[in-house]
């Protein structure tokens, strides 16, 4: 298992780990598999979507502040529970195919952390498998 | 690495490739293993549903299309956020376990492709991994 | 494949099953590794959340009420359709890391399965892969 760091620097932000990601598949020396990633975070979460124009990456934290808003009756006492709830909504498991030693995307298609509670420094945990 | 191709005739739409992905489980000849399933696309998605009642894809479009409608402050000029917002929610990587050279899936529960800016054809990459 | 039964005792209901999946790991005898999970239900899934503070699933379970309520224009007869988009929302299929024959979790991380549609007998299937 290895483990990538991410340093976030705003409450909600996107980053893209695609070239991290391809620079572990690349040193693992696999060709062909399936790397899985894990975030071991509870308010951040890996999604995949369009690199191309950030404003996909504003769109998509707008519409997650309009459904997982500060609701008056949550309980949560750290306040955090926005980040809960986006977090569960991204996912904490995912996995990408491995062909010729690169990770598989669509054309317009990278890998996202999302951090839903920064700044903070994070982890993601990653295995490769050969298939 | 194989491919389902899907095409899809409405702007949203569920398609049932419950049937597509078992031919490919069984075309590959594992009788027990893990098939994984990743969608290359950023506004068309992956996921699991009642496959009984067509209502409850009825029923899953209208509430995405409530939760992820176009919104004002939405940025990104191609005018199709509400589907990658969608193809967030759903995401885009999954697996499905495989027994006696059979998807293991509940009794009510089909594989969906699910396009939120079609209609398109569309790809599926496949993975199978004996376990 | 392996089998875990959950009883749940609720319409909506996070029950942490970080034990019994830690209990299948260790009984696998398999140290490193990848463990996988799927839900055969189309109205629960699985989910990763907090498990110190109850509060935590207290405000997921409000904020899926909010984002999936009962709405007038569904159509499922079962009226149960809020359920099964709750469960397309956390997904089915998940997985989780295995090292030294432990699920590899964040510190305040657990596995829950997440009942939408109870209080019923629920099923959870899973697998385990050395790596």
């Amino acid at each position: 298992m290895d483990t990538l760091t991410v340093k976030t620097t705003a409450r909600q932000q996107f980053v893209d780990i695609t070239m991290q990601v391809a620079r572990f598949i690349a040193d693992s020396g696999i060709a062909n598999g399936i790397c899985y990633l894990f975030c071991p975070h509870t308010t951040a979460g890996i999604t995949f979507n369009e690199n191309w124009d950030p404003d996909v990456q504003h769109d998509m934290a707008l519409n997650l502040d309009a459904i997982a808003p500060q609701r008056p009756d949550f309980r949560h006492a750290e306040g955090n529970s926005p980040a809960h709830v986006k977090t569960g909504l991204m996912g904490s498991d995912h996995h990408v195919f491995v062909e010729n030693g690169e990770p598989v995307l669509g054309r317009w298609q990278g890998i996202y952390f999302a951090e839903f509670d920064g700044p903070r420094t994070r982890k993601i945990f990653l295995k490769i498998v050969a298939t």
